[in-house]
């Protein structure tokens, strides 16, 4: 039997079906974004708990006219497929393909542009404040935003901000319980009470049946709202929730996946003023067993069998090198285990990072502080000035997040906080928003930080090691790539990584190449062919340390070879490059200096290998760079 | 009669004091403050309503075991006076004198340093998890935070992650309805209700008096709280506050200025456990009138007279040239009647930035959005998405704030915000903290921006100008500093200031000066001192813009001079010194680079002119470099 999701191609198709045919089109929505996503990886649990909302949304909304801003992303799935988009959903996240987040360039249905979180409620503030200023009466504007990124101060400071607005904003709290791991942080058992209440239900009932009205757990119409409101004031003139202290009309808690409800409830809504915000309870994998019971393993899962849901493997092979992640998850427990004052810290990313290795063997010193990396930062200094030593894990992008707070709080201060930045340089498929291309750059102007990146696993290893010794005073920057290193047999003897000092790898002929980070062996890779092709030898530093720089080092290169190649994966603006070419205009070397590294745009999405083909930092970029470059002579 | 606030050097000597000591000891702490204040200026009135919080506090709490973190920092003076400063106090804010903000390196006393805002519940909570991990259960952890704070996203991201700790964590709400400007926002609304709502109080009493208690309107003690808890659940499950939703046990409202209660409410919370929130409402500039009067003003308001309160005016002088602030808020008024796209955004700082003015003659078209540099960038995001004109006023050092907001809400989704920088470079008294050291450096690494700083005030009215023109789509920064031009006759016809392209001041000699910013006026009254001393000419070029790089300029200057200094008000890493290091090193020039600039260290407080000169980028400075660097060959 034909579905009417086949018959869907922009949400017009939506709004002359029945509401059995609009069940009927969340299912086959469902159904599509299982089978797409079982073949072309991407994230799965976030857009299974949103169908139903999104197929209410795009039929009670007028959408593009009226605004529906997705908070990160994770769950915009089915409003892309909904929204013109089916078809090529088959390129999610691949290289030339679509976004695997909103994205303003490729759809005007898509009315900001996300990734990072807690960003849809000031975004929408401001759209609406402008439909304001313009007169656009009419026009809706909606954030929908997790529970998790909830969170994030941008959100509360949106909150506070939208709450003294007089313009049309609803913000539907997708309630799920959930961030990548589970939500954590006071707000989140608040939540957990709210919806578990059932005598908040009932007392709300209550209300409404004195009032003539039906069961329904929400007030609807404004009517009923004041006379509530009322009521509540005989009892206490406070706000009875945490959004209606922000004077946002709170409804709800309703269930997310019944769409009758939803169609009625926004429809109500449709018709307030002002700021509101509708709490709807949804279940993050649903529809999919393995995912309802595997939130965190299927929130991005990769490929996975269509029929039985599980995860096909992707052919482990035991000679594989480890991921970054779970050298530094496993290390800082051996370290742990031998220093007492070291905790770990993560801004909602515990499996992101592999610290839920040292949460389950050391659970009192492992912090997830929610998606806050404000405070996660500021939070570290805290206990850096009482003599402990945090591991302050975060994604390098969204470090961007706390630039402030590593300056302020942790810098100046002079707090020996040990930052390791995971998912630094190119990421790959999740994109621009998610590359860790500014951190060397951001960085190196924070006077008094200690800023490395390590080559291989061993590196960081020794990193970390030599980050947490008793006379190790300073702020201490680690920052590695996702995915895998290159030593198989990776857990090597800790050693002291010299602060400061970079190492030769190879020398030669009149070319040194310098690379900061594991970058650095797409360059040994490129010398081996360069080589192997033309018999010439070259120089290749791996620097390790950005800051401080290794002067002498530098000064060894700069006095033997005639050109210099640098090479990292951030922006060439700012970080090893720009070191660089400061260090030699300041000693007056006048070689010639070819900066590699990531171009002065924003990368798209694509394969790591694909991305650093398209910069020209892959082996064998770098090889032809060379051959094709004159630089042989 | 001898007040016994004349003995006390340390919180010791307070301990044995009768309760009506204390209150001597308040008023000899206050009118000391203002008579140092007056003579000796600084912050006044936020100190002035924190006088007897702090004389309980060090009475109550056994500092500095026990940590005390001012948020800010402006609140602390009678802290610094009662702990071991008084009579250093007389230096406060000066070069080589101590601190106007809480200071680690200064004294144990002060537990964390500040100057920003928003950071005392993370850092006290760190403090307060340490102790646990520690075992050291008796000691207390004390933040004090104004409601202006509290707007912060830091502030709130602390709440939630302290409202799941077990641990001594305290946070006192200092609730005086204030930021620099009067509050605003939802919350600061919200925090009005609870505190005017006498219904509230009452009901609260009810409860209490039911339990047999007096009518003190907070819970002391576990027990009895326990049993409130009851009460209130026989009504609703809910928490009844926004703090209780987050789990923080709260107390209050309770008079900030009534010492007795202070020290009885103190004592009862030491004793008990987890995370608590005492709300005390005080007023900004207490005891003295004029301050209560008009706060903002008395926020810091530089000399005054001791007798009557009243400002001394520092001369006014009709030749001076206006603040930089005065030709913001005058000329985004001018563009915006012409331009109805245009509007106004600050977070927390109308009168600072001087949007005050424009707050005046457009109300609707300006929006002090709370102490929320992030929410400010994107909700100026969604507003130019939606085709309006955001100017987004933000001090340089509080833009760290939204660095992740201005690359991934702007720049990324290529939204053309105006971001006006105010207090760019070295700001003076307000030290390390205030310092808008960074700004080129973490800008400058962002694709797709234009950075520009203004040399004086027509160069400032013509990139606000160029800025707004409507085929300008890109998102543009222009970065100026604290105080006054250089132009008495500021109000020049409003011209394009071409994207990208510098402009000559003079030419000859063998040097070339390339300058950014208002800083260029040094380097000309340097060339003037060095060609009156020696005849010699030189080469200065105004590069206006750091980004995009003006590169036709630099082909010309790398031509014909034989070495070229860059000076800007900005650190050296990072910002145009490596800009033109690049373009040197890409285009093979080799001519001797000088980078002048701020060092790779935090710079201190003092006068702007005595850090300039400490830098060597003060006329006398630059002029001395040239003729004692050989550099007249």
């Amino acid at each position: 039997m034909e579905n009417p999701f086949d018959r869907i191609q922009t949400p017009d198709d939506l709004k002359s079906l029945s509401l059995s045919e609009l069940e009927a089109v969340a299912d086959g929505l469902r159904d599509y974004i299982i089978r797409m996503v079982s073949s072309h990886p991407g994230h799965l649990g976030a857009s299974l708990g949103t169908v139903e909302l999104t197929v209410a949304l795009h039929y009670v909304f007028n959408t593009p006219y009226d605004r529906i801003i997705w908070d990160v992303g994770h769950q915009a799935y089915g409003h892309k497929i909904l929204t013109g988009r089916k078809e090529l959903f088959a390129t999610n996240r691949t290289y030339g393909g679509i976004s695997g987040f909103p994205s303003m360039a490729e759809s005007e249905y898509d009315a900001f542009g996300a990734g990072h979180s807690s960003t849809s409620i000031s975004a929408a503030l401001g759209m609406a404040t402008a439909s304001v200023l313009k007169g656009e009466t009419d026009r809706q504007h909606i954030a929908v935003i997790g529970d998790g990124a909830m969170t994030g101060g941008l959100a509360f400071e949106g909150l506070n901000n939208a709450g003294v607005s007089r313009s049309n904003i609803l913000v539907i709290l997708n309630d799920n319980g959930m961030s990548i791991d589970v939500s954590s942080g006071a707000l989140s058992k608040y939540f957990t009470r709210m919806t578990a209440s059932k005598s908040y239900n009932h007392f709300k009932n209550s209300v409404w049946d004195m009032m003539g009205g039906n069961t329904r757990p929400y007030y609807p119409k404004r009517f009923i709202s004041k006379i509530s409101g009322a009521f509540k004031s005989m009892i206490s003139p406070q706000a009875s929730n945490l959004f209606e202290s922000l004077n946002f009309r709170y409804f709800g808690p309703i269930d997310g996946h019944d769409l009758h409800t939803l169609v009625e409830v926004l429809q109500d809504l449709k018709t307030i003023q002002g700021p509101k915000l509708l709490h709807v309870v949804t279940k993050k994998g649903k529809g999919l067993k393995e995912a309802e019971k595997s939130p965190t393993l299927y929130h991005a899962p990769g490929k996975f069998d269509l029929r039985t849901g599980k995860i096909i493997p992707s052919g482990i092979n035991l000679s594989l090198a480890p991921k970054y992640q779970d050298v530094f998850g496993k290390t800082i427990i051996e370290l742990a285990k031998a220093n007492p004052g070291i905790v770990g810290i993560t801004p909602a990313m515990p499996t992101g990072c592999s610290l839920n290795m040292m949460m389950k063997k050391m659970p009192e010193r492992v912090f997830d502080v929610g998606i806050a990396e404000q405070h996660a930062v500021t939070f570290a200094a805290g206990l850096a000035a009482e003599g402990m030593v945090p591991f302050c894990n975060i994604y390098s992008s969204f470090a961007q997040r706390a630039y402030d707070q590593i300056i302020h709080d942790v810098a100046l201060q002079k707090l020996p906080v040990v930052f390791c930045l995971d998912r630094a340089g190119l990421v790959g498929e999740d994109g621009a928003t998610h590359h860790g291309a500014f951190d060397l750059a951001f960085l190196r102007p924070i006077p008094g930080l200690i800023i490395a990146a390590p080559m291989n696993e061993r590196e960081l290893r020794n990193l970390m090691y030599t980050a947490q010794l008793p006379d190790q005073k300073m702020p201490f920057v680690i920052r590695y790539p996702r995915g895998r290193g290159v030593t198989p047999r990776w857990k090597t003897p800790l050693e002291i990584q010299p602060v400061g000092k970079g190492v030769c790898l190879c020398e030669g002929g009149d070319t040194a190449i310098l690379s900061i980070g594991a970058i650095g062996n797409n360059a040994q890779k490129a010398i081996e062919m360069v080589r192997a092709q033309s018999g010439k030898e070259f120089g290749h530093y791996n620097m390790i340390y950005l800051k401080p720089l290794d002067e002498d080092l530098l000064h060894g290169v700069f006095k033997r070879y005639k050109r210099i190649i640098t090479l990292e994966d951030g922006v060439i603006n700012g970080g090893l490059a720009s070191a660089v070419c400061e260090f030699a205009a300041q000693n007056g070397y006048t070689q010639q200096l070819i900066p590699l590294g990531l171009p002065d745009r924003f990368v798209t999405h694509g394969s790591v290998a694909e991305l650093h083909k398209e910069c020209g930092i892959d082996a064998d970029g770098i090889a032809k760079m060379i051959l094709d470059g004159d630089l042989l002579r």
